[in-house]
């Protein structure tokens, strides 16, 4: 492509942009231009398993050999006019994958593509050992060929969508939808097949995609790590790990760190906690809330820029756990984006 | 964004196309202009579970359930001028996902991009069990938990670098290069990463993936059907489904279908059989090979459009089987597109 259809191109995209800032219209229509995509993988490391197949006849596989385990997929969009913005790594949450922050089961625009459209880059991960980040599976075939105990197997939960609905606010009991619920509920049998098993096993350790996180935010330069639920203290680990260019932190409905933690690694970090509708008085969220209020007033003593987004204390209701794909998606992601331009 | 805009976005993209044509550069420093993209699945039932966690105090999974398994993740990109043009849906091997379409190891831009710059709809999917489409992972948490014996349990195969080695061509032994290797070796650490578990069992029996294809066709209109290696017969099983506006299958390095199979499916459907260097006299692939021309010659004389394109025999030397990372893997793609616009 020649110069003047660079220029061209990078015109349309200025014009966009104001268009955008100055209509709800999440500008959905109108073509996308962008700078680059693509995805690599962060973080990994080799394994020496003897446990690769259970059919020792297997002739691609075989069973022993080296693989790679604990990388992390990440796909990234840029626009053409990202300018100093920084990227937003988007990093989901329990039983699911980036998937979380696409599309929304009822076919609206998630985040991924909004942020992008508002001239900010995207990274989107999957955790290590789920989606397309490689899990390590030895144990089940060690256990499958009677050469290790069933005890040895790592357990994985998935949760079914009676439990889910309770745990993620769509209503009070299964089938019982809140008042005012902002969740698309038609669209649920689509966002029931994004739930996957999760493997997860903490045993207090930090994930391994927290391990990877300062590799990305390195290579990727000044970053906003959002993350959610299960992942939601990813962020804090990771720039305890010694995470550079972490420009903020937005931490949706996850746990907070604890109170001992060393605050100076924040640095002019900003964070932002963001939770939804009928939390204080809900058995699981309420407490982790509750939390994260003790955690903030500690932070906040020690000069921590962070704050705290209720959003039923600033007028929008009825949003759930999963709020990126709510009715009022864009709406949030437009508060998170003005506290973010606010400094 | 109004419609003058739109015409400049338009006409851009009009732009890029004939200089693409006329190049071999991929155009890939050219901003992306892309009228839709997106995620979502098909396929996919309900399944009641009982093991969907080790742990029955888990509070937010439980061990009973429903969960969604057997869909099918799909990703999908449209360019602003796709016109009559077909869209390519791109289906993965064993021990892989998505991610095989997308940024080659060594960063070069991949068929996903490069199909879309091209001017055709891509539409990526994650085979059923792997990558954002999930895996039943009841059985294991049953042997966990001494509710199931070990043998109930399907293991996974997960080729170690050693055996992909000589399996995926890259030389004769672990180690050692084919002279003129296309693949960029330098970057197989990264190639490493993206190779998964792979739990599927046929037992005889289709894939879930070929039972969501239908859907996705239907959904998608006309479609060029790629399959890649263990999903080589998965667009061949989707037209005997009854899949329709299949204009084209691409099965690259895959098994071939039966000689008994009913030629009649397949109509106007044009199928083209890709294979790489060293093939005839590999010890996995050369009998595959060999059946696929016996296959095309039945196939043939049935009155199907099948034909090979045998890359040495267009003098195109030294391609794997991993052939749409290799460093002229846009060479490759220019081939296939030929062959699909001749007619």
């Amino acid at each position: 492509m020649n110069r003047f259809l660079f220029l061209i191109a990078a015109l349309l995209s200025l014009s966009i942009q104001p268009a955008l800032a100055d209509q709800p219209s999440s500008g959905g229509d109108a073509p996308l231009v962008i700078a680059g995509q693509g995805s690599f993988f962060v973080g990994g490391h080799d394994l020496h398993s003897s446990h690769l197949a259970q059919d020792p006849e297997n002739s691609i596989s075989g069973v022993e050999g080296t693989v790679a385990v604990d990388q992390v997929y990440v796909h990234y969009q840029r626009p053409v006019d990202a300018g100093t913005r920084p990227a937003f790594v988007l990093i989901h949450g329990c039983c699911l994958t980036g998937k979380t922050w696409e599309t929304t089961p009822d076919g609206r625009m998630g985040w991924d593509e909004y942020l992008l459209r508002r001239g900010y880059p995207v990274y989107v991960l999957d955790q290590a050992g789920r989606g397309r980040s490689a899990l390590d599976i030895s144990a089940v075939n060690a256990v499958k060929n009677g050469e290790a105990a069933p005890e040895t197997l790592t357990g994985a939960r998935w949760p079914g969508r009676e439990a889910t609905w309770t745990a993620f606010r769509f209503g009070p009991r299964y089938g019982e939808v809140y008042s005012g619920l902002q969740y698309p509920i038609e669209a649920l049998p689509e966002f029931w097949k994004q739930m996957v098993p999760d493997w997860t096993v903490r045993d207090g350790n930090p994930s391994p995609t927290v391990a990877a996180l300062p590799e990305l935010t390195a290579k990727v330069g000044g970053s906003v790590l959002v993350s959610h639920s299960q992942s939601g203290i990813f962020p804090f680990e990771a720039m305890a790990a010694g995470a550079k260019n972490v420009v903020a932190i937005v931490a949706i409905e996850g746990t907070c760190p604890s109170q001992t933690e060393n605050m100076s690694v924040y640095g002019k970090t900003r964070i932002l906690l963001v939770w939804g509708d009928h939390v204080p008085e809900h058995p699981r969220w309420g407490p982790r809330l509750a939390d994260c209020r003790k955690w903030m007033a500690t932070a906040r003593r020690a000069g921590v820029d962070a704050s705290l987004l209720l959003l039923p204390d600033v007028g929008i209701m009825g949003n759930d756990h999963m709020l990126m794909q709510d009715r009022n998606n864009l709406q949030i992601a437009d508060r998170i984006l003005a506290w973010l331009e606010e400094k």
